[in-house]
């Protein structure tokens, strides 16, 4: 621990600078920073973080030095404000507020006003020549204080609507009833000089014990809440939300006050340093004459437009600051220009005019949404003040989402009150007429209806309703359900695991906590928070192929990165649809899904009820055909990029899903009884599937499948390569434990290879590799790499055997994990690296150890995590491969990791 | 490759010796060893095993310099015997025999008599003046040579029935029926004669090829053909069960011919130098006079006992070498002796006495039984024959099973036919009456019946009937179902996965194979072997205590071996008679197994349905009493030794699998509808429950269950430590995957231990720590070891989740799997060195980089396998823990591993 407990500001100079944040927290860093660059900010001093580590740790005591250094740090601030803390003539006032290495808005504590008692409000009041205000200030304090360090530090936890807070604020609710006025600025000054008693009493009454009057028994009264407050409820929760570590600590900023409620040439306001929402270099803000900063945000007084370019339909008849106070808006443009050119980044700032005179209150990076943070940054690059590669950083790889998909109109959307929530499944926004069934969705669309589609789940059976849906909404199943993986897919707005719908199928309709929505009503879904609204809301569409700085951003990533990006798609539409978006290739083309089709359904389930190999391979045949046009469709789609396919992974139990009818049909066309066919069914019922009989051990029991895929890709391959397209097909074979499994499945594909290629005279290149989705296989990659031409991680997998965890049945568990911190965050949407990471990274260590240009990539879900596409450039993948909609995302997270781990 | 195709052997000394078996097989080096020795060996030469390797490699071709060195081997084997191959006059006759490293009794082939044809019969019939015998000969070879060589080397497949050695045996049968005789010594000497002609002439027709008549291409074809034969399908799969490498090979021997079959003073026989059955240190054989080898083997005349001391009721009338020829058997006896002090081991001979002069032809390690084994082991040892530790490592950990469980008499088994064949599951023999439900099989044994309890699948609620039959027989699951566990647990015979029973519930029979078996028919089971017998077969039971050479032989094991010895028992007589069999404390006690008591299981499904926290503890309260007293009974029976016992594992859902009725009677007592009832038990459905909501995931859901188990657990340590009963229990936490899984389960756990100590004012010792059974506990173990204090390793879950595989689903594929060698063998059965055992190594090492002291055990059925546990050893483990019956497996398995590895 350092010996510095107090580090000091104002006048020009400080101890700190902005890039201690660790130990100054973001605000007291910057108020530093702008107090050594000349900036007006009215003086104080920042307890560092490490004394809250330190109260935490010591009882909620403070080192023995501290409170010597607080006396000398207030006698500077004294000095430079020239006025004494407590001095009934001439008081000194302090603000207490808390200040974290992150932001925590609205998180923390804050005290104003301190130093303010039955005396020195006289001085005050000679200073100012203005007893109304004195008396709001000290009625203010007294609210404050009582509410923030008497009742919540202390730890009282009054009964529901009995708060110190509730009741003071009826005391004043009674005065202004019976001087019958309305709002609190029509009380005169005696009113409140004779609140600030009555409050004093009721404060006395409430908590049995006496507002201080002492100004620094108030003033450590503030910096024990603060500290306090860092492990307040709302605190802990939105750490936990945003991942921030308890251990950080924060900061406490003690400085003078100034005010912007002192008359006509006071005032207050925030603003940005360019415009947030578009990108604009614009300077853009909001404020009000003679308030204080809370009056801003509090939102009860309509903030006026800070310049002319800010006025929009709405605030035209507003004065702008540029008009109201040309010269101190000329000063604060200054620092504007200043603070940008200084942090090389949009400021978000705080200020306060009093009586005249320019304060600084705070700056700090400012949020941003993603397309302004993509406009920004090209063009702050472009303007050289940062270089492309800080403008790549600029960008979160998630931030890109908002310019890929359609999203509902923000301004609607926030009119329109949510009526339920779920996980976001798939970004962006959509509007329909809800029906709850594929085939309805699919007869309605026919019609031209817009539709979103309603389960309780879905299935492969239901992929054609989902295609066809603006948006799927269902009351079960995880993040990663079929239809969150599908509609993920696809780039289709998704809202999956929406427990409050209760589905009635008979009378198409449902519940939703208490109101009914009907087949045909109209919602609208917010598939990036996970949101559903009642009616119908206008959406946004995005032009990316309009977006410059998009298109100039994607340019530079492209430079920067190392991995290669690819795309899962298992259709020719969406393998264009990633292609646009970049993709370099194909990481994964499931077959499974190409078996749901009326006429292939038959042939493999008929393949899947065969009781010897030749009735088998006869049905595998029939699928052959099929299976061979899906691939000419997806690699001539792919042509000079490489395209792995996964040959059949699932149960084959997943095929044979049957109703009564279907068996029926099913029964009759195979000639046997529907008594057979449901013991054949039933035989193949598993009791843990995702372990069971799937993957490679479906190919080695029966190879026919595998000839027949191998053979299909194949042909395909010849044909293209008779047309002039150059294709290359890479083989991959599913849940890989042994180096024998991989070598089986390798002969009879490679002898597939040699029989096409012999009978059609031609030659075209391809590759044979593996999955990596149990742990054995990354254990023993040495010895599959031996054969294996290349890896890819599929980490669902993975994660679900590292970990023993059920994708699907998680749902019991996980959440109560994050919650108690016992995991982080859920494995299956960032990978694992402590563990899943060892053998990801062991894995590819061994296999090129015995391969040294073994091909690797990542095909799971995590592909198109940030987070994890950082690791897979770590660990020195070759590509990372995820769905279409996420292809630009990966591109600028992979130029992210390329630039962060240099 | 050496340089050396070819190792003679003859005449008082020889090329090769015991030791290099490798390259000269069993037989080839043992000949040697003989002919150093000064032992009469007919002299010969072997062709290694190389050179077999040499002709796969090499498309069936031999190395160049062979055919040279072979011939200079017969020119010195023609001088040895003063004969020479080919010569009319005085012909050389050699037989040509397989030898690999390792014996495969039958699998490979065999051609004596190589040399005569047209001319040389002449000599031989001069020779011995013995043209019956000597033609005799020569239709033996034809028969031999055309089967083995001309047809079945050559590739040749002849129809069903129509195989040149069926047509030749035809017309020797049609030429016996022309005489009027029925037995093949009967025809004359001219008949064989004759015979030779017709062989010839229909060998020539059948396979359009003459036999040959030239010595040295009826010497190569011998060659080839044994050759050919490592290859061959019997060869093939016999080598697939016993686990014997392709690349091994065999050798070929070539030796000249001794005929036990020239008159009254030539005779034949094989003998062990002790009794195999009994381990008798006596002299004990067959043999038969004017007879050859195959004719003791084949069975078709009585053989002769040896001695009079091998004489028997039923052989006391025949005479005995020892008394037909004393002389030859004392000189027998005196190479008994030779051998048995040079190889220092029970030996397998064979020797042929022609014309009054012995020659011994294989002298190979005995096999024997395991009471035979632990008797000669002690037995040696005592002698000063061998030392202590090579007689510990003479007996197969898995020979002891036999000394260990009831035994079906084996000659009345031999009679009995099996009717089924199902899973080994529970060692031992078992008889008595079919009963197909658990409560019959109490009803029926409270009448003092024996029952045998018959059941497609076995759970938690038929233990009971389980626990009273006296064998357990099942049509499904496999060697890790829960009938198996369970059995094994007891000791108990059970055979599993018996495919062939088709279970009719209502009529209370089974189908097997066509054949009724009715409620109360009488069965009997080998369990060792898997075989299911109809009727009665009494049964044998060995009396352990009064074995003093099994007890000596386990004194000496334990003195060497250096991991600790515990048992899986989950109830006090379990616990009690692994102690009895040398258990020094338990390593794994479930605790699931002890909530299916009918008061127990409604408190357990009370806990499930409950609705919140409250109701919940107030359910798993009323569980404590009966925890408390398992506890006692378990800790008290182990006293002074630990007793780890594991905390709640298996998912809830196992706890709620209600009849109507049942779900009727609960609903009710909770005071919920059946409905409401079944919407919880449905929501506690997974789909792969064993990735599911099970283990510590389960305690950190619900804390009141691990709080009422470890409260449980306290205070029986706390009652029996004021009784004076010294405890040590080990609190087990399952599934961890985190540290801060099993940190959260230990706070709860010590917090507990803490407040019965201060309860009840009394302090025991006890320990926390976990199960490594995840893959992710083994790559974080040095995590999860800076709090806990031991780990087990549950190496049953590990393989699951390290390979992907489902125990419950193999079934699907594992048999497959074994058969095309995609692993060597079940990873169930003995665990997978190569990656699981990766998982296990670098478990223990990373808990000791943090914990030096950690105690490690392995806790999975594979604590009992032999192979597993030299694993165990390896890695430094303390201790393996197993079922009760195999407590003395894994004892001596312990002192094997440890005398292996020094």
């Amino acid at each position: 621990m350092s010996k510095k407990y107090v580090y000091e500001f104002g006048g020009g100079k400080a101890d700190g600078k902005a890039t201690m944040k660790e130990l100054l927290g973001g605000k007291g860093a910057n108020l530093a920073e702008m107090a050594s660059l000349g900036i007006p900010v009215p003086p104080g001093f920042t307890i560092p973080t490490e004394v809250c580590n330190y109260y935490y740790r010591h009882d909620k005591s403070y080192p023995a030095e501290l409170e010597d250094e607080v006396r000398q740090a207030m006698e500077r601030v004294e000095s430079m404000v020239n006025a004494k803390f407590g001095d009934p003539a001439n008081p000194l006032l302090v603000s207490v507020r808390s200040g974290a290495r992150s932001s925590m808005p609205g998180m923390m504590e804050t005290v104003l006003n301190i130093g303010l008692n039955e005396k020195t409000i006289e001085g005050l009041i000679q200073k100012t020549g203005n007893e109304r205000f004195a008396y709001d200030a000290y009625r203010r304090l007294i609210m404050m204080y009582s509410d923030v360090v008497m009742e919540k530090a202390a730890g009282i936890e009054p009964q529901e609507g009995k708060g110190v807070r509730m009741q003071l604020e009826h005391e004043m609710e009674k005065m202004k009833k019976s001087r019958g006025i309305v709002n609190d600025t029509e009380l005169s000054a005696a009113d409140l000089k004779e609140l600030t008693r009555i409050f004093k009493t009721k404060v006395k009454q409430i908590l049995g014990k006496a507002f201080p009057d002492d100004p620094y028994e108030q003033l450590w009264g503030g910096i024990g809440a603060v500290f306090q407050s860092w492990n307040g409820k709302r605190a802990v929760s939105y750490r936990r939300i945003e991942g921030i570590p308890d251990v950080w600590g924060t900061a406490v900023n003690v400085q003078a006050m100034v005010f912007g409620n002192m008359g006509n040439n006071s005032a207050t306001g925030v603003a940005f340093t360019r415009n947030p929402a578009t990108g604009e270099d614009v300077f853009y803000g909001e404020w009000l004459v003679n308030a204080q900063g809370e009056d801003v945000v509090a939102g009860l007084r309509t903030p006026n437009p800070l310049n002319i370019r800010n006025k929009t339909e709405d605030t035209r008849h507003l004065e702008s600051l540029e008009e109201a106070m040309p010269e101190l808006y000329r000063e604060l443009s200054k620092i504007r220009a200043n603070l940008e050119k200084h942090y090389t980044d949009m400021q978000d700032i705080e200020f306060t005019i009093q009586e005249g005179r320019l304060w600084m209150l705070q700056t700090r990076i400012g949020k941003r949404n993603g397309t302004a943070a993509v406009k920004m940054a090209v063009e702050m690059a472009k303007e050289g003040l940062i270089d492309e590669a800080t403008a790549v950083l600029r960008v979160r790889p998630s931030q890109l989402d908002e310019l890929l998909h359609d999203m509902l109109d923000p301004v609607a959307e926030q009119k329109a009150g949510a009526i339920a929530k779920g996980l976001p499944a798939g970004p962006g926004g959509a509007t329909g007429q809800v029906v709850f069934t594929a085939d309805d969705a699919e007869k309605w669309a026919k019609e031209g209806k817009k539709v979103i589609l309603v389960r309780n789940e879905t299935s492969p059976e239901d992929v054609h309703g989902m295609h066809i849906a603006e948006a799927i909404l269902t009351s079960k199943g995880g993040m990663t359900s079929h239809a969150a993986l599908v509609a993920r897919g696809w780039g289709k707005c998704c809202i999956v695991g929406c427990s409050a719908l209760e589905i009635d199928m008979n009378k198409r309709l449902m519940n939703v906590n208490g109101r009914i929505i009907k087949e045909g009503d109209w919602i609208s879904l917010n598939g990036t928070e996970g949101r559903v609204y009642l009616g119908k809301i206008s959406t946004i569409r995005p032009d990316l192929e309009a977006n410059k700085e998009y298109i100039q951003l994607m340019q530079w990533a492209d430079r920067y990165r190392k991995l290669g990006v690819r795309t899962n798609a298992d259709r020719p539409q969406d393998a264009a649809q990633a292609r646009a978006f970049g993709a370099e290739g194909i990481g994964l083309t499931r077959t499974e899904h190409m078996f749901f089709g009326p006429e292939r359904i038959m042939a493999m389930r008929e393949m899947i009820i065969a009781e010897n190999e030749e009735d088998r391979r006869k049905a595998v045949m029939k699928l052959l055909p099929f299976q061979r046009e899906d691939f000419i469709g997806i690699l001539e789609t792919m042509h000079d990029l490489p395209v792995t396919i996964r040959l059949l992974d699932p149960p084959l139990h997943e095929f044979v899903n049957l109703n009564k009818q279907q068996a029926k049909e099913l029964a009759k066309q195979l000639d046997i009884s529907v008594q057979k066919l449901k013991a054949r069914i039933d035989s193949l019922h598993e009791l843990n599937p995702m372990l069971g009989h799937r993957g490679c051990r479906l190919g080695i029991a029966y190879p026919e499948i595998t000839e027949m895929q191998a053979r299909a890709i194949f042909e395909a391959a010849a044909e293209l390569t008779k047309k002039g397209v150059k294709v290359s097909p890479e083989v991959m074979v599913p849940l890989v434990g042994t180096a024998t499994e991989f070598e089986h499945q390798e002969k009879i594909i490679r002898r597939m290879a040699d029989e096409v290629m012999a009978e059609q005279g031609i030659k075209f290149d391809y590759l044979v590799g593996t999955m990596i989705e149990v742990p054995r296989a990354a254990l023993t990659a040495d010895e599959i790499a031996k054969t294996a031409e290349f890896f890819s991680f599929g980490t669902n997998d993975l994660t679900q055997t590292t970990f023993g965890f059920s994708r699907d049945d998680i749902g019991g568990f996980l959440p109560s994990y994050i919650e108690q911190k016992i995991l982080p965050e859920d494995p299956f949407q960032s990978l694992d690296e402590t563990g899943v990471g060892q053998l990801v990274e062991m894995g590819t260590r061994r296999g090129r150890s015995t391969r040294p240009k073994l091909k690797v990539g990542i095909c799971g879900e995590h592909g198109g995590d940030p987070r994890s596409i950082d690791l897979c450039h770590r660990v020195g993948m070759d590509y990372v491969s995820c769905s279409p909609f996420r292809v630009p995302i990966a591109r600028l997270a992979s130029a992210h990791a390329a630039l962060k781990n240099k």
